[in-house]
């Protein structure tokens, strides 16, 4: 399989994290989402994304070039054809709530501050400083304040319980951007603690973005 | 089951679509996003959803109160506990791309314009005219753009082929928001003509926004 991804995007972070912990070896393809404009603009990539976004997941199967775009339905997709480990617990209810967890930051959080987000967001405070930081300091922390609560039931070692969960796939991207834009971690305990024990797991540490083949040198850990 | 939404909310609107299309009879509790600067900031609601956000799905099982938040979660739980009819393809990488429509508009699209960012896109921008709508519209034609390019291939009637999948829950809300915004729809055939289709069917004319216990008067078709 083929990973078209860049180094800092969570979303194609998600996925490296969920082909890890599935066992698939991948081909890292790195798509520069800031060179030139933006790779991901360029007619190539955007045959096979026209959302111009990565993560794309592309494969061989009977013949054809098969490829998926969007980190939820990639992850869901791992899961359906590689059950094992499983990602989504078998109650119907506690598998929801799951599903929830990963979606506050999915849907809530992280389209928020994407890259194409932030740079719109400078443009239209004409050159404000910070302002493209502040905006996305302002979401993080809205979004991590109701994500602490609606976890804090949940988690056990883990987001939901003790074993790793699709939310947990979403969680560590989710905490390296608070970071970044600094936000501050203390109102968020319960996050904190289960970002920095997935950060142990080989699944987690080999995708993580400070060590990517398309992590500039400056910024590799 | 009870469900806390709001009439134009497009979250709302898809799980309305959904539990009507299941067959569900639901009690719809009206949440003003608007009035005193939005119910969903009250204590009462946020302990119902830390996001703050519609819509939030509530019932009663087994003496205890259930409750879930985020549409694609709330979809999926019904779809699982509601096998029939089915909105996901049984054909595992037909049904990634079915999730993968749908997350364009839950995630790439409906984030950027909904009415919390578009009320600090207006304060960024300095009270600049149209500067919220500008911004929604932009973000809008982009993701439908995008999306128009995606579902081309895979659909029939609908998105996906000629049954009702989940990708149509989204389709429905999002268009009509595109409508509000004034983007021109020319450039995406494929949408409208299947968003023409499905707001034919009855669980979809019975969820429109049009038509809701909480709908303005001036508002209603």
């Amino acid at each position: 399989m083929k990973l078209y991804g860049y180094w800092r995007s969570s979303s194609s972070w998600r996925v490296r994290i969920a082909l890890n912990h599935k066992g698939v070896k991948y081909e890292y393809v790195a798509v520069n989402l800031i060179k030139d404009g933006g790779e991901q603009y360029k007619a190539d990539y955007q045959s096979k994304n026209p959302m111009s976004q990565v993560p794309v997941l592309e494969w061989e199967e009977g013949g054809q070039t098969k490829r998926l775009a969007q980190s939820m339905a990639i992850i869901e997709y791992l899961d359906d054809t590689i059950p094992n480990p499983p990602i989504l617990p078998k109650d119907a209810f506690l598998r929801a709530q799951t599903r929830m967890v990963a979606e506050i930051v999915n849907s809530g959080i992280q389209p928020l501050q994407n890259a194409a987000v932030l740079k719109k967001v400078k443009e239209l405070s004409g050159g404000v400083e910070h302002s493209d930081a502040n905006w996305a300091r302002e979401w993080l922390e809205r979004g991590l304040r109701g994500m602490e609560t609606s976890v804090k039931p949940l988690a056990g070692k883990y987001c939901i319980g003790d074993a790793v969960t699709l939310p947990d796939f979403y969680l560590v991207p989710q905490m390296y951007s608070a970071r970044r834009f600094k936000v501050d971690l203390a109102p968020f305990p319960t996050l904190a603690r289960i970002d920095a024990a997935l950060c142990e797991l080989p699944a987690f540490k080999l995708a993580h973005a400070d060590n990517q083949p398309d992590t500039p040198p400056a910024e590799k850990k």
